[in-house]
């Protein structure tokens, strides 16, 4: 609740949650759509929504002026059960792609389905045929294997009912984290598969949702049948990348181009203002090389991810003694404290390990500085981890994608030299070549 | 232990380990130092370290063959104990920096003290008067808070003795916490404190130890009286940027470039050839306007650093109920499984994570995405963290900063709004300034 004397100026100026206020105050003056005020925040600031889509909180000190602009017009949007009958699928996950204001709350929830985007966006109806449906409506932070076997199989579906490439929508929070899920769930693809969404929700000026989902329809229409995920490259609102599903990471929490190709480079780049599609790599998984799509969808959920860090507790490791398999996130080339001198502070973590292993977990190592390979011939704590038998020597894969491989390969077994051996194999571009392996 | 056929190669050729040896195989010639064989892999792979550093296993087929090319040349350096009596005080904590292969496991463990590095690197001479000690010999990945506090203690005790700067010899695993931590415990600085390493050992013709040895004695004259973290600022070996030590973190595994300054500017750039000093901040805190250093270093060791993934349960987040605090490093603006909508499969973490808070544990919250600002207001999962009393809002910290910070914040207060009011105060950089604040 705002204070009183905000109610006030609310109430005197007619004003209500989702109009458009100006506000004057000594020292500038903001125009935006009225939010609630919810939390512990101070109870003098009025919330508003710029027209840049930030939200932010205004000091009402004395002095200050509220005036209304213009009532709130709701959002609506018709909601439309087609599903179409194009060539191109896309499939609605959620995803502030598809997400408007909620005024009660202020916050942003995923609300209309895919046919909804063609009225929208008209634009996308000269690019190609669309069909589509809403799988689920779900704020990606919630998604978990489930969902993701919900994905894979209703893209089987739409690929064994003549889709020529499948467009997912999908929140950006776990939106990494799901592409490589899926490529591994669905193996090697008869046509593209693209997961689309936007950083800013529709309502905003700055909204990148129309050339993000128009680039994606075009890596959908193209010859890399490989999962992708596609969103603005830059700043500029010019072309998208289209990244390797097991090689992308949101990397920052709110710009356009937050999401990076990490260890590898993008599968390809599409053009917005020319609608062009122009691959970026000689080699990729080809249209139709792949005939028909065998789904491996199971995964075991009984995995973890933990990042390490200077004074993390071999009570900690213990702790996860109850799971079938460990993902670590370790320091440069993939050390732990191990202490192998003896240092009289330093506490190493390498028994408790080994003794999950000794138990049967199967322990996957990954660099939590995000780029680069890990190495773990290099030091002594590598070396350790190496010999107790943790898995990773010289892979370049990001710690989310370890952690979703290493729930796919539990799900087939849970002997710990096959999971190794699998592990270790590059399945879906996870692990880049080197020159020379040991 | 290598296999017999290459056992009696070796003996042949006269070579062991530590030699110099050429292989000629069918495909390629390779020549490099002979390292010992350990660990799982293929019995029948010779292991080099090439001139370029790296060590690589060659596959010794029939056909191979092996020769001596030198007999191996130990790295003998004079140990010196030696302090001096110069303005800049250098102090070794280990690191690459001052490291040597150890022959006997191959690996590379640092040895050598600060006085020996002006045996090494005349150069150094000729920019500042030195003194130096070593104050232990560790990989950096085995240091927690003890060696923190140590490392405080003896920087005070070099300041209080007349040091017009302090450079800190440190491995580059995990510098960036240290330099956190430092920055955090020291408090306002009367002189500059410089953390530096190299990413490549000093028995490889590509090391960077001089160029950033050189740089951060030119940091540790300036003006700038803060702690920062001095690494090559690209691929070349033309200058280094000082790094500050709350906002900086290695993200890669093996570049020299590993370090980047995330959400802000680095404070400065040393250019190696012209030995010059450019700041490339306005404002920062100048030598000499604190006069004495105020220490508080003590830190509670009890708080964890979780990264949250899709999948994760609820009964992990109550592990951690015998800690003081938590920082969570959650995806996007600062979201967790939060499911508001009800969706039968995502299961909520929140009650987990308010349950710890009732029973008096401090949580924090960080983007996992390293780069960008939280913003709790914008999705219903963040604004159900901000509810439960979460700490974290708006804040850009990374999380390794804010597991640092949370560490200290505790060691001065168990008291859950005490913690939050320092925690969200920017004490040493570590939140950047926004325009507007809430």
């Amino acid at each position: 609740m705002y204070s009183n004397v905000i109610e006030s100026a609310l109430a005197a100026a007619k004003a209500s949650v989702g109009d458009r206020v100006k506000i004057t105050s000594k020292s500038a003056t903001y125009e935006g759509l009225l939010l609630p005020k919810i939390g512990l925040g101070d109870p003098n600031a009025i919330v508003l929504k710029l027209d840049s889509g930030y939200n932010i909180g205004i000091e009402f000190a004395k002095g200050a002026s509220l005036s209304l602009i213009e009532k709130g017009k709701p959002l609506v949007f018709k909601p439309s059960s087609e599903s179409g009958d194009g060539e191109i699928s896309i499939l609605g996950c959620g995803g502030t792609i598809a997400s408007r204001v909620e005024y009660k709350t202020g916050g942003v929830f995923p609300a209309f389905s895919p046919s909804d985007l063609l009225t929208t966006f008209p634009e996308i109806k000269s690019i190609a045929t669309i069909r589509g449906r809403k799988l689920f409506d779900l704020l990606s932070e919630d998604m978990n294997s489930a969902h993701w076997k919900i994905i894979a199989d209703e893209v089987a579906a739409e690929v064994k009912h003549g889709a020529k490439g499948v467009v997912l929508m999908h929140g950006t929070d776990t939106m990494g984290y799901s592409a490589a899920a899926l490529s591994f769930m669905l193996g090697p693809l008869p046509v593209p598969v693209v997961f689309v969404d936007a950083q800013r929700s529709s309502d905003r000026g700055s909204s990148d949702n129309q050339m993000n989902l128009v680039c994606a329809i075009l890596a959908a229409k193209s010859e890399i049948a490989e999962v992708g995920l596609c969103m603005h490259a830059g700043a500029g609102d010019d072309y998208c990348f289209l990244h390797p599903g097991t090689k992308v990471r949101k990397l920052h929490t709110s710009r356009r181009d937050a999401f990076q190709t990490v260890n590898a480079s993008p599968l390809a780049k599409m053009n917005y203002l020319t609608k062009s599609f122009e691959p970026l790599r000689e080699k990729f998984h080809k249209r139709g090389t792949t005939k028909s799509l065998s789904l491996s969808a199971k995964m075991n959920d009984n995995v973890a991810l933990l990042y390490t860090y200077p004074g993390i507790k071999p009570e900690l490791i213990e702790k996860y003694s109850d799971y079938d398999g460990l993902v670590l996130a370790s320091t440069g080339l993939g050390n732990v404290p191990a202490n192998p001198f003896n240092d009289k502070h330093a506490k190493s973590i390498i028994p408790a390990l080994k003794s999950l292993i000794d138990r049967g977990i199967v322990i996957v190592n990954s660099p939590q500085t995000i780029y680069g390979r890990l190495n773990m011939d290099v030091y002594t704590a590598g070396r350790m981890l190496d010999e107790i038998g943790v898995i990773g020597n010289y892979c370049d894969w990001l710690p989310e994608t370890a952690y979703v491989k290493l729930m796919w390969v539990l799900a087939q077994t849970k002997d710990q030299k096959k999971a190794k051996e699998l592990m270790l194999t590059n399945v879906a571009g996870e692990i880049s070549e080197r020159s020379i392996l040991i």
